[in-house]
């Protein structure tokens, strides 16, 4: 992604001086913060506190914790694994990079097992981007049929989104938002109506960031703006990311897009999902089937940071504390409201029959 | 209402000192104040900043508004009806109340004018009152059937509600929370989830403080976390206000309701809409008819404010400007959606054939 005219990934490993180093998406949308990741502790912690977020970039975070585990300690690959795992529940791209990462260094010898981590996880990483490249390519084909076939021409094509399953998502491109860069590069007129997606407001302050950086015309929304503005003829198509999705196509996601597919749904507007193939857990059969749904803490909600007015970073609490507040992260989206799902390989259908091919044997 | 230990209205005329008093409601949940309204203009002031909000109680602060005119200048009718008109749109309370002023004063000498509205504005605040307690009543016998039918008995009943529909948003009792006043007086266990109400946050602000105050079990949720509740059984039932609703039955209420009923729809959690008669417009066919939907500024959504690291009341920017915002305040739920419409003449279909009967004969 281009910030004030310089290419940056959201993570990255610096062979100068081996150091690995991510965007501080908490500093967003007010500081533009680079910081290292020098130690796996530092790597969970950034996890953790969301400094890096997103299901593809959670993964490849895992990866990259994991080489500074064994650049420390060749014999720490189990504890390193252990750290890592479940520190998010939700998003399955976790998981499945730990198990790839345990695969792959398994039975590597001590003295080359941390070169080999580091190679894995950059191998992860540029993968990473590759795909999400690719996942904007196939929904920019889909944006232009939709713009070609939209009957009030002159307006552009009104594209809502929820969250940020942009470049800061992933490592580069992002899902949702590769479609966007890649529809808008493409020379299709786009307006693109951001949810503020509460409680951590991740549209407001990281997709809103993007789309100014990217010079893409947008609009932020409260959440519950979304169903109002389908409604009355100003969306064309919702594309969302995914943290998980099922083998039946049902689509798990930031709290908030189950009942935006709803609005859809009721609406005749499209609604896609935009995800890496890694997204889908083809262990989870169906949304009949219980996935761990992460609760947050209750501050997440009850305070509010920005600039205050003396120009400096402020918190305040918006209600006190003598409420009680559940924090649930992701809902689920049943298959039957979802028109699609974009992937590196294509636009396939949200079911068991069109999903299964896409399995990956490895 | 019950304020530790004393009873408030949200308005009131105090005799002694010939001061029209209000709960200020923009000082909420932080600082519980009284404020006087000496002038028309405090009036609209208050109205147009949200001193004082939800539909019942517009309507009546503007009677309030018309006295205080009137007590400074007789012949200030049609001017104070002018600069009321309109300073809230979408609220039909608000014309409906100005309609009767005007009726009722349109005749009046100039020695009796300001009288008359007192007596005129005091009248309106008790029947106000008097027509919540009313809807809790009716509300309450629904809700007490949906508690025996539960299956999963020993578990409270669950309600969900958006914004404050409480006594806050009317002189006394609420609407919507009138319902849950009177149910949990009858003895019915009840836990309330709270839509926080972005972007002003009137759940987490207002209805919250409401049932703190009256001993109810509630939990404070994100706006977009409604549908994973209903999702997952966890409320038996959707009650919220409206601020005008059509000849046809369907609902404009706070932004966020349309997405609230869907949900409400695709889980068979039955969903109501509380409200005096008044609400309901005649004149409004249905909603393939046009109504103003109020468009607020954007500080609503980019600034957030509370209680600073000092203990201090602060204010903060949570986004910068740079961002497009649109603060759409109201949507429409079709009457397909509401199972039903709670009023103080007791619950009616949202049809036509149910509502005709309702309309006043004045």
């Amino acid at each position: 992604m281009r910030v004030e005219g310089k290419e940056y990934r959201s993570i990255w490993h610096e062979p100068a001086t081996d150091q690995v180093r991510i965007i501080d998406q908490t500093r967003l949308p007010h500081h533009f913060e680079i910081r290292t990741l020098a130690t796996l502790a530092e790597a969970c912690e950034a996890i953790r506190v969301m400094r890096v977020r997103g299901a593809p970039l959670i993964g490849v975070t895992a990866a990259f914790g994991v080489y500074l585990a064994l650049r420390e300690n060749p014999a720490g690959l189990a504890d390193a694994l252990a750290q890592l795992q479940g520190i998010r529940p939700t998003a399955v791209n976790l998981r499945w990079a730990l198990d790839r990462a345990a695969r792959t260094l398994a039975r590597e010898p001590a003295d080359s097992i941390a070169t080999r981590a580091l190679r894995f996880a950059n191998k992860l990483a540029d993968a990473d981007s590759a795909c999400c490249e690719a996942i904007g390519e196939h929904g920019s084909v889909l944006l232009e049929r939709l713009w070609r076939g939209k009957t009030r021409r002159g307006h552009p094509l009104q594209v809502l989104t929820h969250c940020n399953a942009g470049a800061l998502a992933a490592v580069d491109w992002g899902t949702a938002l590769a479609v966007i860069f890649k529809a808008a590069a493409k020379g299709i007129p786009l307006h693109v109506w951001v949810d503020e997606t509460r409680p951590r407001n991740q549209g407001a302050a990281l997709t809103c960031w993007e789309l100014r950086q990217a010079g893409v015309e947008h609009s932020l929304i409260v959440d519950s703006a979304a169903g109002h503005v389908m409604s009355r003829g100003m969306a064309d198509v919702c594309i969302t990311g995914s943290d998980r999705v099922s083998a039946a196509g049902d689509v798990c996601n930031k709290i908030g897009t189950y009942p935006l597919a709803l609005a859809a749904k009721d609406n005749q507007v499209p609604f896609y999902a935009a995800l890496p193939l890694s997204t889908i857990d083809f262990d989870w059969s169906s949304m009949a089937a219980p996935i761990p749904i992460e609760e947050r803490g209750a501050g997440e909600v009850s305070m509010a940071s920005g600039i205050g007015a003396d120009g400096e970073e402020a918190e305040v609490r918006q209600y006190p504390e003598s409420s009680a507040i559940r924090n649930f992260a992701f809902d689920i989206t049943p298959a039957r409201l979802v028109s699609g799902i974009i992937t590196e390989r294509g636009v396939v259908g949200a079911n068991r029959e069109s999903l299964l091919p896409c399995r990956e044997r490895d």
